[in-house]
């Protein structure tokens, strides 16, 4: 099946590994002692083999923030009201929350949309491509049909191509759905060897007993519906989320469209998972953020194999530990672009008897 | 001896608690789930008590480049030669480094300061505060005298007041210096519990053979000169360095001024110790920027109690990774002066039943 949603998608090329080695080259001869430079060094590589570029800059970006509610909070498992999923919209889109006032500091455009909020919404900034007014319940069935799993997919995917076309040229993700730290757990359970217990974490901020809770409702949708683990599609129909198939597709259409993709929180890092497991060249174009304090979110970036840069304590997800690490792809751009090398600045290189 | 200095360097008072309640108040307003901004609301928090203000905001910040030499480095403990000190002060003022590059993007001025460099220096924007040609070799004996100990803290102190009386708000440490990690493991060892073999690391990109001698140097040094533990000038003195004590003297010149100070890396983590040996209440003054790739800088984290909110696997030094922490913190007092609160935002509180 993955085979057959890539071919809607379009193509995911591999790096490009002749920029990845001029730009090792470059990286060598500046003004620091070898790979001092740590992930800042291995983002400008990376950066180099996605774009093709040694110097790139990435003058437009967008946080693409999906939003959608989830069946599942009928069991209680949020200590917010499914309500505030649409205030939340509300919110970004008068950019008040905390992902438009790190995106204004970080230079990035904010974009919002509907894609499974539970209530009408409307706003003239608001991309409304509302595919079901959230998703059912997934503690007594599937949260949602398997051609909804692949239309949310494509949501993401078209997009982050009509960005690509107004010369967007790095996204991060982005979310907002009361409940959906439950599904995230749910997906990571159904693709990894990853115990309930250890992926289900409090969200916005639940107490140990409905932790408890929490726990056996991932418990009993894992049982009632039975994922496929091979097909992440069929995780994503089952116990994922509408917001959490937009972002696979944010993701793998970055990968398509040959763009840098942040990876916030720990949700979008279970898209993530999706994304790989359906195409894994995909994950050569991630960039993760932060290590946030939903537990489970450190095992999922295990599993994505991919370490973050940030240690925030951050749970808000809304893409803020993306935006934030933007300021550090920035960075790894900058010093590509304006350092000194050792010629130029007229510096000695390593003592001889050091070599 | 604490006491003494401190009299002549001013007076540093506690944090402003009322300040830190009223911000705490404010961010418990903020659309966001209490608690979920990790450590930006630290920071915040932390920023408020420092400045009295809930709303602050840090126009004008300076790194502030201690250079100096080492006499150590005739033992043969570093990967490159004495002379690319000079050689850096130089790509340091022709804004060529990894530090001018990053602190451009931050929005941060450089400041260098000569103050023991093993050579004559000359350049316009340089500080000239030389206090001797770089320190004696520490393995035979004390590396300064007490009172140049002193003259180093009292240099970097002024050198804070000075950029005080221009305006500069904030202070972020720096340094250079071929063999400060040297030194730095001395003075980690000698003022804590810490085990030289876990305090010594690589450096600029020392190899294994050279490894165990930069260890058994720092152990010599120790035993030569047996450093008071209570009396952190003469640690300074006896196994610290000229840059080092000036940066001691920039962490509580901030403090005495009321400014924040960004604490970069393993260097700049045991001046900070130092200075928090001197007076304990400089501490709440330091935000610590990340945790380096040099063995032995988490456990000076640990020592210091600050926690790291970068993990670049950085071992640059200059004031890079502090110069990075610049866009948290820029993004601390975002938060506080842009979002939108619940009523602002007409946003609904947690479940009455979760409360």
């Amino acid at each position: 099946m993955s085979q057959v949603i890539m071919q809607q998608i379009g193509e995911i090329r591999g790096l490009d590994q002749e920029a990845i080695q001029r730009a090792k080259l470059h990286i060598s001869n500046l003004t620091v002692p070898p790979g001092s430079l740590g992930k800042l060094e291995t983002m400008a590589i990376q950066l180099a083999g996605i774009t093709g570029k040694v110097k790139p800059f990435f003058d437009r970006r967008e946080v693409i923030i999906m939003a959608g509610d989830h069946g599942v909070c009928e069991e209680g498992v949020s200590a917010f009201p499914q309500e505030v999923t649409p205030q939340m919209v509300h919110n970004f889109l008068a950019g008040g929350a905390a992902v438009n006032v790190l995106a204004r500091g970080a230079g990035a455009e904010v974009v919002c949309v509907d894609i499974g909020v539970n209530s009408e919404i409307s706003h003239p900034d608001l991309l409304s491509r509302k595919i079901r007014y959230g998703t059912a319940n997934m503690a007594q069935g599937p949260a949602m049909t398997y051609e909804e799993a692949i239309q949310s997919i494509l949501i993401g995917v078209k997009v982050v191509e009509d960005a690509v076309k107004r010369d967007v040229q790095l996204f991060i993700t982005g979310e907002m759905g009361i409940g959906n730290t439950t599904a995230s757990s749910a997906v990571s359970c159904a693709l990894t060897n990853i115990s309930v217990k250890d992926a289900v974490g409090r969200g916005t901020g639940i107490d140990d007993a409905r932790l408890l809770h929490k726990i056996s409702v991932v418990e009993q949708a894992l049982k009632v519906n039975a994922p496929n683990p091979l097909d992440p599609i069929d995780v994503l129909a089952k116990v994922g989320g509408l917001e959490i198939g937009g972002l696979v597709g944010v993701i793998l259409g970055s990968a398509v469209h040959g763009c840098p993709v942040i990876i916030d929180g720990f949700i979008s890092s279970a898209a993530a998972l999706l994304a790989k497991a359906i195409h894994p060249t995909s994950a050569d174009y991630m960039i993760v953020s932060h290590a946030s304090h939903e537990q489970g979110h450190r095992l999922l970036l295990q599993e994505l194999g991919l370490r973050p840069v940030l240690e925030l304590d951050l749970r808000v997800g809304e893409g803020t530990g993306g935006v934030l690490c933007l300021h550090l792809v920035d960075a790894a751009c900058r010093i590509i672009n304006e350092m000194a090398t050792f010629e130029s600045a007229g510096i000695s290189g390593e003592s001889e008897d050091q070599k």
